[in-house]
């Protein structure tokens, strides 16, 4: 292999496949990035044999030829030259990284060993604005488990039905769902579970770039492309819960919330609470006051009090503050609705004038 | 103890006490700050057997009284309140902090059983302007070690005579001396060893203010003061080494170099060094021609070439890059001489055009 390219651009795919890649693997050859020359182009591909990334970039290629070296070294090198060209030669199982004032070699191992990321035909079923995928993500990603004895609630749960999309995570004790409405109707109907980790590494990715991602499916992977990046991961295998019956039609006492003012009263109550185990208890009284309050047998206590807008009858309820701070956090809006249905059920969490997103707390026993 | 303050004076003292209070300490009560009002003012005092720091803020004192509580919950309680005037009030060895719209109770801990910080006359030996004292002490507390088996050099060295106060940092394989001139002459002449933990935490008090900080001596400890704050720290006894007689008065070679660029290509050099054993070499010869390489066994080899305006004999030398690194850090010059006196004898680094600043690194051998 001899090739010329930018270092711009080799340095952004560097980082791109460095978030994947373990640094000590079990393989050491999983710590590499593979570099290869593919139909004009200069390919790198990482993997941590769950999920598998490709990035493609121009290069002037005047010989073909691949290798894999360590990604970690090669990126941090990468950065510190202060060229903008870069020239890379293959000699043998070395890269030789050369110019004017430096003469640099890392050795490398052979890239027939290197581990086949899965090729998935590119038959799109769905394209989705990275936005919005976005912030649909972080709104249900945080919400899965990372429990390796309960695997399905280790995913997101995608359902792609007409032009709806609806996402959920649950680790069973909590659960956020999205839905979203795509101008374009699907190529067909389908649903998948892809691992909570994977959806985060897109999410990395994706937060550059203003082009729609698309969407592909095989047996038990998926790809995800957007641009010249390909991000393929395993699937989750197994029926996903059928969540909708835990989700309240109704309820006793529903509150307004500010949103901001609640976070900090609540992060104020943690302060206390995580020393403990890690619950607040909310009271609800008086057609609007509300009491946070939080004791520990080793640090003291701690009681705030708020007003706002209530329905319903009186009641109280405690909850685990980090997981309601984790649901304020993921509201995205000024105000938000509380609604409850006595102290032994579940909590419903939803922003105030938009639709399409619901958060579930069950409550801890006091 | 029945008192009011302002939440921002408070906040500044628990911050400073916390950056020396450690959090699982083998005594409790250090991990806890004393609150006492003292001489119509609050003090809080925090320990950590080696440095004392007393910071006195104005209050409102309607009772007086002590107590000590976590120091590193407070603070962040006291941050995260939205009001800027703080009630506090002891009931036995509870602290109340109350207000309309919360009421909360840290356990805390009897202020009899906290440690005593000693007292220390206050008769000045000498005054030091912050900004100078802190320049200084970043360019020798570096030099000291961590390593406790040899307890003098893990100190910094002041000997203060006339008005010339030298500063000296040492762990035997690499050396910083700082002098500087003082406007006002010392009221005596005396040599201390300050444990460099100690000049970092100043360092890092001292950051923020403009007065001269003042400094008293006991047998044993020595105080710091600057304005409101009192740091007492206990001294290193023994003889601090006659380091002047390895600092060389001649050389070889003598080579000029660009600060910046030559930091640039030890940090390139570096990515490979760190893997090995930590070592470059550095060749001089032609007359101004440079070179730095460096080669591991598992991951490969790097050269890299500049030019520069070199004194004296071509010759080579190999040194550990991050003592390197940390003395080019410390040089706060465009340029800096490198004085060598062939590859077996100590470089000396110094700053082009500025004086009261050297370092001297021994070399490896290759």
């Amino acid at each position: 292999m001899k090739i010329e390219c930018l270092k711009e651009n080799l340095s952004k795919g560097l980082n791109i496949i460095s978030k994947i890649t373990p640094i000590r693997a079990s393989l050491p050859i999983l710590s590499n990035v593979l570099l290869k020359t593919e139909k004009g182009r200069l390919k790198l591909s990482g993997t941590n044999l769950e999920i598998g990334i490709n990035y493609f970039l121009g290069a002037k290629i005047e010989k073909e030829g691949a290798i894999t070296v360590p990604v970690k070294i090669l990126n941090e090198y990468i950065n510190s030259l202060p060229e903008n060209k870069i020239n890379l030669t293959v000699d043998k199982l070395q890269l030789l990284i050369e110019s004017k004032n430096y003469q640099t070699k890392i050795f490398g191992m052979d890239p027939q060993e290197f581990p086949l990321i899965p090729e998935i035909k590119e038959d799109w079923l769905a394209e989705i604005e990275p936005k919005q995928l976005l912030e649909s993500i972080n709104q249900v990603s945080f919400a899965t488990t990372i429990d390796e004895s309960r695997p399905i609630l280790s995913g997101v749960y995608f359902n792609f039905n007409q032009n709806k999309l609806t996402m959920v995570g649950t680790d069973s004790y909590r659960l956020s769902e999205k839905i979203i409405n795509l101008s374009k109707k699907f190529k067909k109907d389908f649903s998948i579970i892809v691992p909570s980790k994977t959806i985060n590494e897109i999410f990395y990715i994706i937060s550059e770039f203003n082009e729609p991602i698309k969407v592909a499916l095989s047996e038990n992977q998926v790809l995800f492309k957007i641009k010249d990046i390909e991000v393929v991961s395993k699937l989750i295998e197994g029926e996903f819960p059928n969540y909708q019956q835990i989700i309240p039609d109704s309820y006793e006492t529903r509150v307004k919330i500010n949103t901001e003012e609640f976070i900090q009263l609540v992060k104020m109550a943690n302060i206390f609470a995580r020393e403990g185990i890690g619950n607040i208890k909310l009271e609800i009284k008086n057609k609007g006051e509300i009491t946070i309050s939080v004791s520990t047998a080793s640090l003291g206590e701690h009681i705030s009090h708020f007003k706002a807008e209530v329905e319903g009858l009186d009641t109280e309820i405690n909850f685990n503050t980090k997981y309601l701070l984790d649901a304020l956090n993921s509201l995205r809006s000024e105000e938000f609705y509380l609604e409850l249905n006595g102290k032994l059920n579940p909590g419903l969490i939803k922003p105030v004038g938009k639709k399409g997103y619901l958060h579930i707390i069950m409550p801890l026993r006091a």
